[in-house]
């Protein structure tokens, strides 16, 4: 392997931060200790914070983020109930799968690739069949580079009188945009520690509303690796029914205060501002986004047409190959017509900026016709009026004041 | 908190060597690079080794070992399928618990804690019923630290001419003592990473049978993170179906390194030989093990009785609070009655030694009449005339020669 | 390389606690940076506390221990200059052999290997001879095991009037056991990083008095690499004349705070009590410490003289080949005559158990008759007994309530 | 402080690679056991290759690349020899001041700062002055970003018959670009760990030829740290005199490793590349070196001179604080008139076009019109040239095939 460092611009897993790293390596410990739950128990408490979910339980499962999709459905709904999902991108897809496969009735609506979460369609479907017990949406759907509003979703389920659970999606985008469990009523909130919290893969989160979990009491499939009963024996003394990767909550505590010590709005007004840079470089190449309008942008990963002529795939192989950069690949339906950079988690401008630059040298190298340095300087401009209207208008201390 | 090494012998989480946590500490990587199968490739067939899995599959989950069980049930038995199984401790009681909560029909032998897989029984049972779709044992029962003999238990099916699964337990015997998957028929092995394999936990293991597989493809519960058949499509190019735990399997890497390094048969011997040492050393404080005679002894993990006035959990409090040192507590009907020393993973006699000495302390400070520094002597005794007998005998190189 | 955890129980560099180790990870940073003295002038002013030095300075040389022996005599030194030293090991011996080299006039004391610096002898050189510029003192002769009065030889200095500068080699003391730079009055205290600090070799330290500042403004030899005067001009504003080892100084923060947080007089009476456990260890297996009497025991050293009809060099090599324990070696007049057991720095009760379990093993394999157990018996005696008289008498609280 | 990873692009210390810092983070061991020689002996070898240096020494000292000027001088010059030496920067000053403090009688050659070692003036010295004893060399002067021609200085030596040793500070020079001690009759090579060789600072590496070394048993001031005898003593079986810094040595294997599988005359195109590119950018941007032409460029550092109109510091503040890049600052005379990109160690191309992204930033600020984007352009433009010509021209392997 040649020297130099690699530079990791998918949409998660994302950079691990140094110091989290750190706190991961740790001698191993005994997870029934009687100090233990000095560690765990405000993780339970400041999830809960992440989540904007103050009345509801947040568990923990040794899991990817795909365990948690399995959690939320198996605990509070039953084989044949009638439920409501959408999809248009690889993510939303696998969990429509997936409620497919463990029993659910699925009405599916299936949206043009780019765009997200219809609404519309979902507050029809919800005023024609009052027998739907669950309400699903992708909030961000790493695939296409797509967000969707989930308030939108529970107005029109308020509208509806429905008394559905809502079902969300927050892998890609907990911890890095706006998110509220309570505010939005959602009742089962599911993420994935290798996102905006910036950890490794293996265990998945899931926020959870007093409604859910009101549910599961009474129903809920054949279930037992992933119960909620068995968390809530033992969580609330702090421990949990099987050996956690202790690792990943060393690494959880030192990710959660580098966030509240950033400020999560201003943790989200980083991704917006680092996500906008981006897109103003993207625009500025000549190329397309995929998401088809601003209202579906996201602010933490970017998912790119390639012109017709260059194959996306080709542009993540002359990356990952020449540059030590790796980009996402288009998946499934958009497999070689996207790249996607990810831009989410341990993160700054310049950082961005290398993105940029490696992207317009496998794009011009895979054939495609980019003016080198013009994403770039796109970016640089945006970034630089957006750095300087943060500090003058809102008086918020510098980066170099806010250590 | 004061200074000075902490000193772990749980039965699992067990110490993770440096090596180990050197390989995990790395930055975040794709694990959709063109790279990436290098790393796990190798993985899935090394993990064949250490099970003695000639002709099935591995395969990895993120999760507990708790997830393979589910994962061993879920894909290849149906609801009311009627199974045979044993319990005789807390990790046996609860896979019956699993399997029960799972919708299988349990056929439930209650055995005497201190002893294990009651073959005869099974043998019995089996004879009766050739309705049994599966047998379940559990190799090492880390409550009381017995070990059942997973041999017989085949051959009593072979006697029956059973066609049922064999189902086993080895999460705290497999890479520590003598396991062998094809050897002994055995359809659904299931480990963990956090006891011989020397990592965090956060890895199941679960060796498949080609019978099991087949079984899978035509039966099996609702299932979907644990479903074999996404395993399949994705592993074979050495890729997995959502984002694994990519440190674990960089750790894993330097472990299974480290053990062939050693060599299965050299690394049994000494699990085998600290193991007898610690128990000599018991014998000699005038205390008892919870394995009801030596047909029972595990390798791993040694259960004491503690003295009739003592109590075991006050002697694990002591050696966590005064000695820095975690014991396993007894647990389940046995709470209280004993203390477990782990002694499995990355340890020598030194360090067996320590564990000695600090039980001795806490005994001594819990009330129990032991003698300092007998238990020591006697373990001592035993390790000098097992390694001389080793360096003499079979000419293996000493530990010196051996690097 | 067998698995199995090494046991590393020489008299420095120590085992490094895994804070500090986490501590030392860091990506590279500037070390002309504005926020670089954020890291380094807490760190002067803490060191000086280690060091009870209140009113004088303390250098931090990227060197050995030796190199602040060389930074001592030169910047307060001239050639020809004449000094009062003693010897009774290796490295007051090789202080000699220094302060002969770079030109001094050394009025040398020898003193039988044993015992320490004579104070007797010392006051009585004092009296005979004005011209006295300096005098030395090993405060722990690393390679006996013999402490020496510092204090003792404040006193006789101060009975002669003398003027002379006192150098203490602290290396092996400071911070292990109490230390006065201010109150016995020393003008250089020289220490290194990986002894009782606990960090690896690569920074020493210097304490400096304002009587020994004084003096490097107006004499000493020709010096660049240690001369005070540029450590002067940058280490006010934090910064370095050259770039220092940044590793080491993130280290050495999280080392002093393990040691404030411990408590200096805890970490001190703790240091005793190992050390004593271990001599009533060594004394019950019949073996004699190199130390002549209990005025010279070392609590962070133990030299152990061994049997006449066994090899010293015999003993350490069957540690470390079969026990994976590292002890001392015999150096010099005494080799293969002794062995060491280094008690300092990040240790407690149980390791230091483990080390009289290891050497008890390694002596009986070398040919010494010793009782297998009796060491590790007469030490933990006195643990209990001693934890338990800091328990009652001091209301000090317990190793579980200090955390 | 914010998220986001920070930018080290000062001239040293350099980024450690990954695989370095983990080498580092080891458990303490023994300097002086059995095994030891393993690691420390091809040590010794391997830095003779990076030295190209086939029949004299290497010595490794725990102090900064300053000790080793100082082991250089101290060893093989007395005080009042004749050297010739040149300034021309802050770094080669330095080494003037000492040579002066260690009482050599120096013939100082000023140089205009942005020119290098003066050839012809250095021969008509040679040429007048037959008692010249050592001639004195910085291969690259690192507040200029200067390079100089040591085969020159070898040839203008020979032309004179000088039989004076030949000094060269190579501390931002070798292990980065093209460096022949043998072949330059170099007698005394000075680096550090901390630039080329991606290590942190803490260990100088001397490489002595047998010339230097044989002047070193006859002659040189008193000394004792930097001796060379103590190293010869011990260094052939692979000890040191003193306690080594054990982590930097296991850093240095696997630095060493990384340097011979890319490849040292890789390594070497590669930073050629990789400065050549940073160059063009500058120049994009319209600024201009402080090297006064082409036969000065440095490959390891560029010293970018600032408008008048603009602060050299200022530019490094807003670098550090708002976009989290650390630049060099001009030192000395070119303080605040130059800012300072170090382009040496652990690099790719990528990195350095965020290197320019964020330059050009930081100028902006600062208030230097510079066009954002345009120095990222010409770099990329070059880069892009320069490894497909590398990829077709030498049938090297590409990145991809390299591993």
């Amino acid at each position: 392997m040649p020297n130099g460092m690699s530079h990791l611009f998918i949409p998660g897993p994302t950079n691990v931060p140094d110091a989290v790293r750190r706190a991961m390596n740790t001698p191993m410990q005994d997870h029934r200790a009687p100090d233990f739950p000095e560690l765990t128990l405000p993780l339970f408490e400041d999830l809960k914070k992440i989540l904007a979910n103050e009345t509801g339980r947040v568990f923990l499962y040794p899991s990817s983020g795909t365990g948690a999709w399995e959690a939320a459905i198996t605990n509070t709904l039953d084989r044949g109930d009638r439920v409501l999902m959408s999809r248009f991108g690889q993510f939303s897809d696998l969990w429509v799968d997936m409620a497919t496969r463990l029993g659910l009735d699925v009405v599916c609506v299936d949206v043009e690739w780019g765009k997200g979460v219809p609404v519309a369609q979902y507050e029809q479907h919800l005023a024609d069949d009052p027998s739907i017990k669950a309400v699903f949406a992708t909030h961000n759907e790493t695939a296409t580079g797509v967000a969707s509003d989930i308030a939108a979703v529970r107005r029109a389920m308020d509208a509806q009188d429905s008394d559905a659970l809502l079902f969300v999606d927050g892998v890609s985008s907990i911890a890095s945009v706006d998110f509220r469990q309570e505010g939005w009523g959602v009742d089962l909130a599911v993420t994935g520690s290798q996102k905006g919290l910036m950890l490794p893969a293996g265990l998945s989160i899931l926020g959870v509303s007093e409604k859910a979990l009101e549910a599961s009491t009474r129903t809920g499939m054949e279930r037992c690796y992933f119960d909620f009963a068995d968390m809530l024996k033992t969580n609330d003394a702090g421990y949990f029914p099987y050996t956690p990767p202790v690792p990943l909550l060393h690494g959880l505590r030192v990710a959660l205060d580098l966030l509240f010590a950033e400020g999560l709005p201003e943790v989200f007004a980083r991704h917006h501002r680092l996500a906008e840079g981006v897109r103003r470089g993207i625009a500025a190449l000549g190329l397309e986004l995929c998401a088809a309008g601003p209202e579906w942008y996201s602010d933490t990963v970017s998912a790119v047409w390639v012109p017709e002529d260059v194959d996306g795939a080709e542009v993540c192989r002359i990356g990952f190959d020449r540059y030590r950069t790796s980009f996402g690949a288009g998946l499934s339906r958009v497999a070689g017509k996207v790249f996607r950079i990810g831009h989410l988690g341990d993160l700054n401008e310049v950082t961005c900026l290398a993105a940029l630059a490696s992207a317009e040298l496998s794009l011009a190298d895979a054939g495609a016709k980019v003016e080198l340095g013009a994403g770039v300087a796109a970016a640089q401009t945006y970034y630089r009026e957006a750095l300087a209207e943060r500090e003058s208008r809102s008086r918020l201390p510098r980066a170099d004041e806010s250590k």
